[in-house]
């Protein structure tokens, strides 16, 4: 890179000539995305990021890659924002997998009219979450769409990182006898947003659970380096993953009710809008299925660690008809809890 | 996976329910995704594609990682639609860097209301583009935002490619001496795009040049190892492609305009709006920058290859001033060709 200053923008909000590949552009990436991301692996002068295979193989035996797109409504909402999201999303879709996360793209599609301010508050916060998670932002894109196109900013962050060799997470590897093991209070995010967009008038503090899992799951895999699936419980809930896993392991599952962290917060909210926290998105929960003679061992090394204090045995895995999720209730009673049909909460993420 | 039949789409349009995590996504992913994309590293039970490091380690020194986002409008255009761009549009910014692209990751953000049938379309547009070019699609994520507050559809790409070792491309390369070589007519995606919004009312053919380019850069890497700069002349052209060379390598480079091969139907745009086809993007062109005494051994290489039949060297790097970039015209006289403040085309990608 040249010694010139690095360029600076001006503007107070985002115009379409910050996408179009120009000067602007350049004072935009500039500005707020190199001086935030700024790092030895971010090279801005070029269209990608590089870097040596010898090195990555090193530290294991497989490489993760996965993508996910951000449209949460509002942009900002108690406990983080878009930016927290997109990091620690992403983040978390390689550590389920057992992946140590290394490197994140950031592609931004930007509405014009979008305040300079805010689009830089994002990035910022996407720095620091990225340095508490321990990854680097390493390549990116930039998109302006003109006003009523686009809903201010939406994000895409895809992520690469490294399993170690021997580890095998699979949503297809329950086993009879599995204990489900979920890593604390569930719901939290969903219903931070639906409090955050105004509709519940509501006067409760509810923050988002947004967090890193990748050393949760490091510490669990020291414990149990057999353990069988992993998924963080986003879009969709608990109750979504545990679905996949009973459908794609061709088992049953079954949840205690009793047993379910929800906060009592949380409980208000579901029981005002009649809606079930275990549909509710997380941002920072997982669901573990683990061989049962090893989830008491797991669950104090998840209880141990600052992202699964509040972790909890919540049901297990049954020989019984492939697909099916039954939820025990308090009374001894039991309901399926199927995938949901429809949507419940758009734009949660 | 379950030898459960495959799920498939019953809808005509796209409701918030398909991003909603539930089984209206889950129909939507299979249907048209899994069905389309279908490919022994794609496991859509799984949020992340996983690969064997080994492996990747043996075919190259370096792993190349990049991201865009594409919100061209319109989605379908002559030639080609969102799809194709989004897939050759990434492998294309893998191949300038020497990667052989691998695997690319599918993140859409689709509007309310869109057409299943454009989409399927354009999902399997970009399964017959990834085919064309070599690399599959192994992991994606699918969200849906309300109607107005997106435009049809946005497609994020990311890919991870493998650089053999000794190659060094890099745009802080180049060197006084050295040849600047186009691969072909410039300008006509742009022109293409502009044509298609119907502004123009002109009866002329005008098609995108999307393909993809690794083949043809490694040919080229075949007769001269040691090429010093590559990029594709997507968003901003040619001319912001050599203004990046002159910037980063603090040098001059000079074009020659007579050099330069532009289709007349482009020509006649250009003229019709006052634009430049140095500016217009391309999605099928690169700008290479090569030893002064390899470069009609580049060139020749370049024309035997199908996405290189019309080659030409178009100017030379010059010790002159840092990041100056002039265009030698037809008369003798000499322009400065600066990178544009403003936009020109706004959505062309």
């Amino acid at each position: 890179m040249t010694n010139r200053p690095r360029r600076t923008l001006k503007a107070d909000t985002i115009t379409m000539a910050h996408g179009s590949g120009c000067k602007a552009m350049r004072d935009l990436i500039e500005d707020l995305f190199v001086g935030a991301f700024d790092n030895p692996d971010l090279n801005p002068l070029e269209d990608q990021a590089r870097f040596d295979l010898a090195a990555l193989s090193a530290q294991g035996g497989q490489l993760a890659f996965t993508t996910d797109s951000y449209v949460v409504d509002p942009l900002f909402f108690p406990g983080g924002n878009i930016g927290t999201l997109a990091v620690n999303g992403t983040v978390n879709d390689l550590a389920v997998s057992g992946a140590i996360p290394k490197y994140l793209s950031c592609g931004m599609i930007i509405e014009e009219g979008m305040a300079v301010s805010e689009l830089r508050q994002i990035v910022q916060s996407m720095r620091q979450t990225a340095d508490a998670a321990g990854v680097t932002i390493v390549t990116g894109d930039t998109k302006v769409v003109p006003k009523g196109k686009g809903d201010k900013l939406f994000i895409n962050t895809s992520g690469i990182g490294v399993i170690k060799a021997g580890v095998n997470i699979s949503a297809q590897r329950c086993r009879p006898g599995d204990k489900v093991i979920v890593n604390g209070f569930i719901g939290d995010h969903g219903a931070a947003i639906l409090n955050a967009r105004g509709d519940l008038a509501l006067d409760v503090e509810l923050k988002t659970d947004c967090q890193p899992l990748h050393s949760l799951v490091q510490a669990m895999l020291e414990v149990c380096p057999d353990i069988h699936a992993i998924r963080d419980a986003s879009r969709g809930g608990v109750a979504t993953v545990v679905n996949e896993f009973a459908e794609s392991s061709a088992l049953s599952i079954r949840l205690l009710e009793e047993a379910l962290p929800v906060r009592d917060e949380v409980r208000g909210v579901c029981e005002i809008l009649g809606l079930d926290a275990l549909y509710f998105a997380n941002e920072g929960k997982l669901v573990a299925v683990v061989p049962g003679e090893q989830a008491e061992a797991v669950l104090a090394a998840m209880q141990a660690h600052p992202a699964g204090r509040g972790s909890a045995i919540i049901g297990e895995v049954l020989a019984g008809p492939a697909g099916r999720v039954l939820v025990q209730t308090g009374f001894g009673g039991e309901r399926i809890l199927d995938m949901l049909v429809g949507e419940q909460l758009p734009r949660i993420c």
